[in-house]
């Protein structure tokens, strides 16, 4: 059964979207994906957050763009803890989506990545699941882990390689 | 039967929307107030705007400030014209207000005035619902010269006084 | 005879216009277009603006970009509701636009949709017209019954196919 | 023994913190305060970061302003879920603090809340430990319905006394 | 007969815009000063513009804020030099104004200075003027050399007194 | 001999200072072209500015980039008219050019057109040589007549061919 | 011999600028104070700058607000190390004036600090200097302690007194 | 050994600051580069900066992009001036970079240059090396020198071939 909740206001955003779905399969941790707009769709937005518990989902993962207020409707309608990411837009390069997003009122949190980060956001998302399930907190320290090798072995090899070569070989 | 309806996300939002409220007193359109949160009352915003038609309501005037979905929420869920005003914030000054108001999805407008600028929300309200009004537009004719004249009164006297004494006599 | 007068600065935002049209098309609403600066052509502008009621015109529809005074200074010339698009501009991304809209002194509003955002100018058009035309609306709730099934069509599929397949078929 | 941990970049920075600890207070989940300087006590917060699972912690909440990276550092040295507080700076009003929080790198998330919303840092570490606490998740609900109760209050007596009356009985 | 004129939005605009008229007393300059609101006074500000070239005026000073349309329709409607000033606002601080004057299209520039800066706008009509009239340039020089050298007393004052007595004397 | 100085402080902002050169030329306006960077050349820069009257000059436009001193600097070395004009930047569009041109401090000021609005800037130059040039005001009012000709042409086009065909046959 | 210039264009920059001066007094560094302005000046800025070196000085340290050129001005006549302490304006905040320093094109760098961080700014010029002064590199060692042990008694305070209690003695 | 230490978050920042060390090679001065993440190598990161000094480096350039904490934390960690490169952003363009840079608080100073301007921060560590090596200064004063002539030849060039040439031959 899905634990992690994905969700977006529209089909444009899944490109955005996915790091955060590849992030969880690299956890195993279960997911459901789902479009779903704040304002083209606003009673199955509702029901899709007053639902969420009942279904077994434990954190949402919502992307939106421009006045988005996905993230935050969700929240409105359910007390799961609700990560919200600022897909960035053409015109304003997402920071109408962060304002629109972050900027919750007293009350409703909404809890805030970075613009497009939604691989951080499904991050963040086992982090929280982790509190209920030490294998998780495992993986994740394992993650840190490899990711932190990931740079020293950049970093070895651009000082065995230097800057000139490092870039072509790279290229 | 109130013809407009002004919503706004919190009773901080009155001293904002008051102007709103005076224009329509001023023009004679009947309308009704309401106090209603997005995110802390998201049920009682549909229905508010689910029953907006049947309850007479032709334009909905709606503020916010933050993350300011309500004016969109309740686009998604009336086909009336909504027209949003982006509340101040003591934060980031009215920007995120504006942005989470006016940068709404394809299928869904909001008609959004300045920061703060109720009373041009009821004025818009008022150029709407003179489609339907001869006498209101006439009114509205009326309110334009009366403001015209205003401003001319002023530039005679600021050429009769000079700077200084205007100045000063205005204080 | 047109209903609604769609109107810009430069036939360079035409692309960007075009939507409006489209929409106006859909919903079998007569429309004009009209390129006229309001820097360039400002008596012909004002004089527009000025006849706009007598020609049978009820709503304006003005994209401008940068110092886009054009839905303004056509608001000033008459009490018809006008409708702003600030168009995005290559320096400033539409900000310029947006402020030079949206932040009317008061007595004089515009009512300001999204950069590049003409359709939904077109919808929020359509959705005045409709408080007179009980037709409208009914095409107005269908266009956003339809709309609402696209994005569940979408879901539907996405939850068929999957992320990687869905992105590959929409590729 | 402390469940969530509240800490600050200065002491100056406290009474924009103290939201967090009386919404705790509110929920009764144990918390500890500690101000703790990114810069000017870095071992110290790798420190307080490092043992902060074993110290108990299951949530961080970290606010700071200007270049703010004490939520950041704390991610950096924690698997425990971390709720950064963008405090507002008399120069850039928090667009600094919160830029420097939310715009982590992939790899090390902070969960943002809004500009000196501190109140819903809180808020969503209950919601988040509450997945494992049902005793929490219910008095979240009632949290959410006292919340509601008092906007429909307020909305009553605006209905009643009308605008004049309510904000003088306010003020 | 003058030869600058001094228009603004708005009578509220006064206390920015009077340096400008103190900088024309100051250079022996006539000027008329006009409140004429491109918005609430279109036809009025279109002939004052109109007929600049025949009442003898040789350079416009417009001040406007918020959509800060003034110097931009009166500079469609002469060929004469307008040097826009943008004006403060409460909720965007003179962004909102400095953005709609100064993006002006191609065809039809305004000449911007800094935000509430009419002083600098009067000595740059004053540059202008002095390209006909020797005398002024010659003042012109006087006032930047009289410039220089209250900065150079304030510098010599600060070396004789040292930073704490030279604020204490000064406040 | 050159009655107008253009200088940029780097060859690469040729392209976009290039159309002032190209409205001189169409106005007959004899003027030189410059590259002084007040940063890499600053005495030559004084220098520049210094010699600028004795030298027949009678306005300067000045183009820069990023902390764009190079107006501000030649204004302070002369009492000429100096037109600023901000070149759009890679990392931030230009904003950081406008703000480094146009908020000058009071006693030197420098006239700003928009971002790459260099023809704009030709034209305020025409605009204040006519101030002395009768034939040139002329020639001024027949530009502004063309430039009117032009819009109404393509608006007679579009009205002619409709959207479709006008975007494929300017396409 | 000063070994440190604080220079500032304005003497209203004063206020502002205090705290450098101060935190040299405290390292016992020498320097001396000037208010000597980039446009009013300009010919004794460059003066101070290109016989900086030979008067002994080693780093400089320029405060200026809006278009703030003092800094950039400076470093194009020295090869000094110039640090620029971008000034806080009353309508941009100091983002001008940051844009204004920070920005600065290839070859001619100033080290720029935060809005109005003067301290910041001879806490540098001291870390510079002790390059040279192992002495002055042992003081800034035991600043950054005291430091440290000031936030660490901070924290041990509040640990003691609680929130209340410690706003209320601190108030 | 090296003085001088180049410093990234990530791999991807390699291009951009490839002319900081391009400029130290021109100057014959050693420098070690490094690839080292604030958040993903936390330990590492400090354990750099603490031994700095004993590695006997002298100036540490750091670049870092989005919530920019490599500089800051550096700086946090040794008492070497460090110098902060911001690097543009796909998001925000690198004001998200800046402002994490820049705004440091009290006690830690970053010396912060351009974003993307890592040629301006080798110039800097080269004129603040200089102070302890007379070679060094010479060479930044020839490097001043070839700098200038080179905007000389461009601007004959300029003069000899006109604009059109110009362009040409460029291209």
């Amino acid at each position: 059964m899905a634990k992690v909740g994905i969700v977006m206001g529209s089909d444009s955003d899944l490109e955005v979207m996915k790091p955060a779905a590849e992030i969880l399969d690299e956890f195993g941790v279960a997911y459901e994906v789902t479009v779903c707009s704040a304002h083209r769709l606003p009673r199955e937005t509702a029901k899709y957050a007053e639902t969420a518990i009942d279904r077994g989902l434990e954190v949402i993962i919502a992307g939106a763009g421009g006045a988005a207020h996905l993230p935050g409707v969700i929240a409105s309608f359910t007390t799961l803890p609700v990560i919200g990411v600022p897909i960035k837009t053409s015109t304003l390069s997402g920071v109408d989506s962060l304002y629109s997003i972050v900027q919750m009122p007293r009350g409703i949190p909404v809890a805030t990545v970075g613009i497009n980060a939604s691989a951080n956001a499904a991050l963040l998302a086992v982090s929280i699941l982790a509190l209920k399930d030490p294998g998780l907190r495992e993986r994740l320290e394992e993650f840190r882990q490899r990711q932190a090798e990931e740079v020293k072995a950049k970093d070895a090899r651009l000082k065995e390689l230097g800057i000139e070569r490092y870039l072509q070989t790279r290229g």
